[in-house]
């Protein structure tokens, strides 16, 4: 019998992903943080870290790698090139590419930031009774670029992305308690009601990830997300760059509590 | 009438510095966040910020300015080189000067990191009736380089500086979660207790600021330390740098609520 994706160890889920298994992470190793990946040449390394310390809700680093490294302290054992699901190649600002590995396409100035997910504080939710409806209905969160721009940093600028899960009315102080206390992958919702309000025309089309479901008396909550350094490529269009594609994180070793402060 | 110290506004602290008052911002402008200053040259910038990166507890980066920019949104209309009250000039690692003003050897191509202070989670301990012995002595608070090594970051390295503040050991619990919630001003203590833990063979001699009188039932708490960098500098010894002098900080017009995660 087969162990299923949310009782994996994260080792054994990169093994599958290095092996070419190929879906979104969302559910995957229960309890252990997922990472977004954003590597870029050494000489724009600098404006990524310093677009993510001026925009720390949707980029949180968690770690950061020297040139040409490919491995972190997060997952020992893992090879940033191919432990991924999915990636995406870009160049000058467009994905030009989304393979299951990027060992052929790597090159040796390669920087790579692992930033945090909110996939991260899933588990706190569900503990607490909050349902998460894009696990429930088997999707990809839905992810969408909204009207907010990001502070710029250097060279790089964008829009914030964010992560929108719908959730129960009587539940949303909960959620907003329970992820302002994980700053480290995302912290608290940037907003919680009408999608309008982030510039959101049509919440059934987000911009990546999948439609969710939402159920009778659900509020639509966002959180900063991830994807965001992936909006500042396609608007400052770096010559190169290398990024995971959106819900196809890296699963590290590390404990979801870990980035809880209290 | 002068207002106390206490009560005057961040703008009014700024301006009696600018004008050349002289001594710790330890109780000073109530209620407002004050920062570490380390102003490096831009080919250093990313070690400095990679090093915060890598090491949150100590070096919380608050903000970050444009080479040569000497001001920050986080204190409107302050000049980095004036406004503080005390000043490091460094040159290959060793301080050389303690000036009230760095005007005069400002450079161009500097950037300033403005990293987040211990003072500003003292208002959310006394409020919860944690006394302050340093404040209620009129000290600076005492500090001390500890035998806990930075995770490394380019060309910086160096030691894990602490601030010591002693605490009714009833109300230790009480201090650790009041500023567990405050993650970008140092957040929870890194030890409380024997300070032999933390290599600090005698706690009447700080490194830098006060030696603090601890009153019986008094345990010694420890929090990571915004001198940290300066620490690293004298490790590492970049060519030039400008730091504030301990315990004489930037008071900003930030509300310490705003780093407050719940």
């Amino acid at each position: 019998m087969r162990t299923p994706p949310h009782a994996t160890t994260p080792a054994a889920a990169r093994a599958a992903f290095r092996a070419g298994r190929a879906e979104p992470t969302a559910g995957w190793a229960d309890g252990h943080t997922q990472a977004n990946l954003i590597a870029v040449p050494a000489d724009w390394a600098y404006d990524v870290l310093l677009f993510a310390q001026r925009n720390p809700r949707p980029c949180p680093v968690l770690d950061v790698t020297e040139p040409g490294g490919v491995t972190t302290p997060l997952a020992p054992g893992a090879d940033l090139r191919t432990d991924l699901p999915r990636y995406r190649v870009w160049r000058d600002g467009r994905p030009v590419a989304e393979p299951t590995d990027v060992a052929d396409v790597w090159r040796d100035d390669l920087v790579a930031f692992l930033i945090g997910c909110s996939f991260t504080f899933e588990g706190a939710l569900r503990a607490a009774g909050v349902p998460l409806r894009h696990v429930e209905q088997g999707r990809n969160v839905a992810m969408y670029v909204t009207n907010r721009q990001c502070r710029p940093a250097g060279r790089l600028r964008g829009p914030l992305v964010v992560s929108m899960r719908p959730v129960p009315a009587g539940l949303v102080e909960t959620a907003h308690r329970l992820t302002a206390l994980m700053p480290a992958v995302h912290g608290a919702p940037v907003h919680a009601g009408d999608p309008a309000e982030l510039g959101i025309a049509d919440p059934a089309r987000p911009d990546f990830g999948d439609p969710c479901a939402a159920l009778d008396g659900d509020m639509p909550v966002f959180w900063a997300c991830g994807v965001t350094p992936q909006a500042a490529l396609a608007a400052s269009a770096p010559p190169f760059a290398i990024t995971h594609a959106p819900g196809h994180m890296l699963v590290t070793d590390v404990r979801d509590e870990e980035y809880r402060v209290l």
